[in-house]
């Protein structure tokens, strides 16, 4: 079976610039980033996307939002604003196969979003 | 006081298109779309950003997550892919001071989400 490249970044088998963890989350810079802050924050357990969520894990994707809030501040665009997005599928372009919220700030962002 | 426009929506005071509604949550078609399917999922609970959502928000935000899998379903991009963006203050354009996901699909979505 195929290592899932979210899994091994979350068990630190691959580099990345992690800059939060705690027991469920690991965020992480995102290698192509496209706004001045572009951070990935993903849970350590394997959700393969939106579709795959289970009742269960509402708690674990509620959290992926609180800690959005402390990147915010740590990355200074609290105040002044922060996107969150979470792909699913082609048409949204999904990359990896690891339910992942990319938090863009920095920059004002356009609409449509994509 | 002024009234929250989301609230009032919520409550029926207001005219949308309502597509889905349940205890906690309530999803209803943008008045702006900008893809074939967008539809904006909001709590009944007047949250007013991302950066008001407190520790024991989590499940609520996760049911929103669960909510838009049955979105996806009734509106046929479940397979072929959706975007959920949720904006948080000025740089991210948030036009309503009420927490609200937004579920984009039924085209190509581009990179970046803004």
């Amino acid at each position: 079976m195929e290592k899932c490249l979210f899994c091994e970044i979350a068990e630190k088998r691959i580099d990345s610039k992690i800059v939060y963890e705690d027991e469920k989350v690991v965020a992480f810079k995102d290698i192509y980033p496209q706004a001045p802050v572009h951070v990935l924050i993903i849970p350590k357990k394997h959700i393969s996307g939106v579709t795959s969520l289970e009742e269960g894990d509402r708690e674990l994707v509620g959290h992926m939002f609180i800690v959005s809030q402390q990147l915010a501040k740590d990355f200074s665009v609290y105040q002044c604003g922060f996107r969150l997005i979470v792909n699913s599928g082609p048409d949204a372009g999904q990359a990896v196969d690891h339910i992942h919220m990319h938090l863009l700030g920095g920059r004002t962002l356009q609409w449509p979003p994509g």
